[in-house]
């Protein structure tokens, strides 16, 4: 039986940092780095965060992250991949968010995608995701993708990934 | 620990099938009975529902379950609920169900909230559905809640009810 890996979207999947610093510097004439805010949850680091996250259209034009489509396409056909979002806190990402993963990941079928408010309610074997709070408790193999909010996490129990390059070398035979 | 119920959204707490019958009815000029679609799946019920449920505002405005409200806040005390939908084939389904919870369960919070294209990816106790699909591979307790499609289901491992006053029978201790 294929083992079934758990995938996150927003900083795995879509490259949501660019576009935080760009909307940022416009509201606050600030251009932030990542050092500058590293360790901070987004909405720590971006006060601002959850009103644009709220609004139509946020999560339809993320650019897609490097290397992700090639690799996760590589991925599907050696692993039961499930695309699982947190998204139930904001209506406006739910319609978005698939829409994106039907332009950019056409290969992902509906069955494989999961938007929710909690991940722990799905089970899998792996999961690959930047927020250590998702993979904190996760009972599997823990991949930790390197983004701001993580860089200072030190957490023994995850192996770091910095690329979709890296994945690939890892979970590709 | 709490038990855990899985609750369908569609037949169980939206009541769809008056509307499907409206519409069907609006269409071809032929009030349908639930008798005359017994056993059918809608999209076999109904050869336009794929069409009917693509559109945005389709899930946005449907009537909300007898009963189903004040039970399901009921049950909400005495059990972890999520409320799980099949929902991540129709984009425009997605934004216009949450916004629907929101307004109808608004004592469900986002986190307790999943779409998905495959319900077996949630592992809990308990499960309220209306689909037979559903509820056969499920390996907990099933209530199969009386719809036109699953009159004439059979199955001994799934307990009918066919109201909510039923449920809470059952399930309030």
């Amino acid at each position: 039986m294929k083992k079934k890996i758990i995938v996150d979207m927003d900083g795995v999947l879509a490259d949501v940092y660019p576009r935080l610093f760009d909307i940022h510097e416009k509201e606050t004439g600030d251009r932030l780095s990542a050092e500058d805010i590293a360790g901070k949850l987004e909405e720590e680091a971006f006060p601002n965060q959850r009103r644009w996250v709220s609004e139509p259209g946020f999560f339809r034009t993320l650019p897609v992250m490097e290397g992700s489509r090639k690799v996760l396409e590589k991925l599907n056909k050696e692993y039961d991949i499930i695309v699982v979002s947190l998204a139930t806190e904001f209506p406006n990402s739910l319609t978005d968010k698939l829409m994106w993963l039907k332009e950019h990941f056409s290969f992902i079928s509906w069955k494989q995608i999961v938007f929710c408010g909690d991940k722990s309610l799905i089970k899998a074997d792996i999961m690959i995701d930047d927020h250590p709070k998702n993979l904190d408790n996760f009972a599997g193999k823990t991949y930790i993708f390197t983004q701001p909010l993580n860089l200072h996490n030190n957490n023994s129990k995850h192996t770091r990934v910095n690329s979709w390059a890296e994945i690939e070398k890892i979970l590709i035979p």
